[in-house]
């Protein structure tokens, strides 16, 4: 029997109130340099040391054994979505970024402008790195001239410096499509076409690319250095199931940057927008108690600070947490989980494949009797070393609200 | 390859000696209530600590990440069967449960008496809460009347208060059915049919139900309060490989309950009958350990008084069994596995989802160096967190009847 169909049988309603609270990269390495302490054991946590007393802990790969995820596949994973089953191209990943709404079916590339000669070859794949205005002057430009091409809705939205995004919304479309972009210089700009060469969807959507160039490039051929743009990561939204349907709880996204926003709708969460602080955000969480069952609550420092190899302000981070806390636990979450979307370690700068630590705090989750919240502590836990779509389930269960199995 | 495939061809002959003994609901939590101790960890248990000290330990799984197992499913994964491939009904636990024995394709269904007006409206869903007596009489009546329905055998055992069981015996039969039961008062007993409705034999079972409402019900009508019946959880008793082909083992179950002693019956365990305590159980391996390779020895306590919430009196359960386990060390087993099929948390007063400890001591088992027999002890063991219906493999390991795979 299929695992996703037992659960689904089994779940009973609740009335119970959950926070999933994720410290993006929250997990990290101890190494010499940092006498074998992670930013996470190096602070200050008087906080999380309490909630730990009472609390389960555990380590959670990502998606699979020494896979590094991008922040996509991390969060898909603790909404308890499958990454490898539920995967979100990385033009949807960017619209979301950049706060365009899409639905699924939407064909979402990652754009940027880009330099051509007079025969049409790339010759600088970033148009000598222009700045953010000209960039939103040239896709106002595009925007207005290209409202539709065969069919099909088109929005375009400008990024940081020479990037973009361009959303297609039409009928029976999907991705994934081959990048119209040479990758490197001195090549002219590829035609795209279907990843899966028998999808007729694909084939439309990359007759769609095919008819936006055909449109968009003539209103830049005198400018300069921007006559041209490069399309990649060329994918639709995927269907995906209803967070709601699927674990029958009302669930609100509490986030600052609108990535995590964009992921968290994909699932169909409804976004509690305005705030800028983690303070802010467990006030908007005490606010909001009653509207809703499951809150997502999004830290960004952590990884920010990670990614910057800076070990100490991401310690701080994590103290700046951990003081914010007892706001949160004004109203105490019925079910608590307290973890990252992926480690990012300060010695990698970057995302990494090591287990996050995980805390599940509730009245019956049990107590490891771990005196603190620590990567080195979560190895002795109970819920051990599991996958981390599961930890919604956990979460579920802390919550009574499966059903027990057999007779 | 398939992992069973692969366990099979590897599997060699042994003579050795391998014992599951089973402490029912075993796993607890640490709550401060209890000092942060569970029932294990409280109670004295000189005997397991010194098991211990050369033994493995980890924590089990007993199904999935959150799922809450009854004792069919909980026991068919530490016998190594997946509990999500090999589901059985309600019927047939309730059945083994009162010692009926069940061939595979057997339809079982609990049933219970109940209060009918003359329209056939369900009055008392329980027929008053008739005493066992009663129900014996009616049970006995309609036995004598009712061998058999459209070419199937009937069997009816009477259960406790206003419960029995039913059991069709034919062939081509299979569930589960929908329940003949409104589950509320103010309603007609419903009509079965097929969970799956294109299942021809769930069809003839269906049908075969139908068939024993129109004999049955006429045999009670002048019966009161008790004039009718309600069916619930009807569903087959599945094709399970026997235990002995699969594992190359000849079982034995020592059990006192009912209830066990069928489900080692469903796998094809020899039942050893006859027990009334841990020491009469111990006694009896002792005398048939040559006749069998493998021992289940269940023991119900732990999970009787985790059911109560009864906390002393489950860490008295776990000392008589300790104090009891020397008589089972006369003739050390080479393999010895102490787990719980489930947790019971006498905080929860239930059954749990969260990973019962497991102790497996032999002469390879290596040692984990942990003192004592515990949860928190257990969870930093060189098995770590695994699924339960693995326990079995590892067994096998133990008694060295796994061949090496490849060169």
């Amino acid at each position: 029997m299929n695992l996703d169909t037992l659960y689904s049988e089994l779940t009973l309603p609740t009335k119970a109130k959950l926070v999933l609270l994720v410290l993006d990269g929250l997990g990290d390495l101890a190494t010499p340099e940092q006498s074998y302490l992670t930013p996470l054991e190096a602070a200050r946590t008087p906080n999380l040391d309490q909630l730990s007393k009472g609390a389960a802990q555990g380590r959670m790969q990502p998606v699979a054994p020494g896979i590094t995820p991008g922040s996509g596949p991390g969060h898909l994973a603790l909404f308890g979505y499958d990454p490898l089953d539920y995967q979100v191209g990385r033009g949807v990943i960017e619209a979301l970024g950049l706060g365009v709404e899409l639905q699924p079916g939407d064909v979402a590339a990652r754009a940027n402008f880009c330099t051509l000669d007079k025969a049409g070859i790339v010759t600088d794949r970033r148009a000598g790195r222009i700045e953010t205005e000209v960039c939103e002057e040239l896709c106002a430009l595009l925007s207005s001239k290209i409202k539709t091409v065969a069919g099909a809705k088109v929005t375009i939205q400008a990024g940081k410096g020479h990037r973009f995004v361009v959303i297609f919304r039409g009928t029976g479309l999907e991705g994934p499509l081959t990048d119209a972009d040479p990758h490197r210089e001195g090549l002219p700009i590829p035609k795209v076409a279907p990843v899966d060469p028998k999808s007729a969807k694909a084939k439309k959507a990359a007759k769609l690319v095919e008819e936006f160039y055909k449109v968009a490039l003539p209103l830049l051929a005198k400018k300069t250095p921007a006559n041209g743009f490069l399309m990649r990561g060329i994918a639709h939204q995927p269907e995906i199931p209803l967070f709601e349907d699927r674990y029958r709880l009302k669930p609100a996204c509490i986030a600052v940057y609108p990535m995590y926003k964009g992921l968290a709708q994909l699932v169909g969460m409804t976004r509690l927008d305005g705030c800028q602080t983690i303070a802010d955000q467990f006030d908007r969480y005490l606010a909001e108690y009653d509207n809703y069952d499951y809150f997502f609550i999004h830290f960004k420092a952590t990884d920010m600070y990670g990614e910057d190899g800076n070990f100490d302000a991401k310690r701080k981070a994590i103290e700046e947490l951990d003081a914010a806390l007892p706001i949160l636990m004004r109203r105490r979450p019925d079910v608590l989980a307290i973890t990252g979307d992926h480690s990012t370690p300060c010695a990698l700068q970057g995302h990494s494949w090591h287990p996050q630590p995980v805390l599940l705090s509730s009245s019956v989750s049990g107590s490891d009797k771990l005196e603190r919240f620590t990567e080195t502590g979560a190895n002795q836990g109970s819920l051990g070393l599991f996958e981390a779509k599961y930890l919604i389930r956990f979460m579920q269960a802390n919550a009574r609200m499966f059903d027990k199995f057999g007779a």
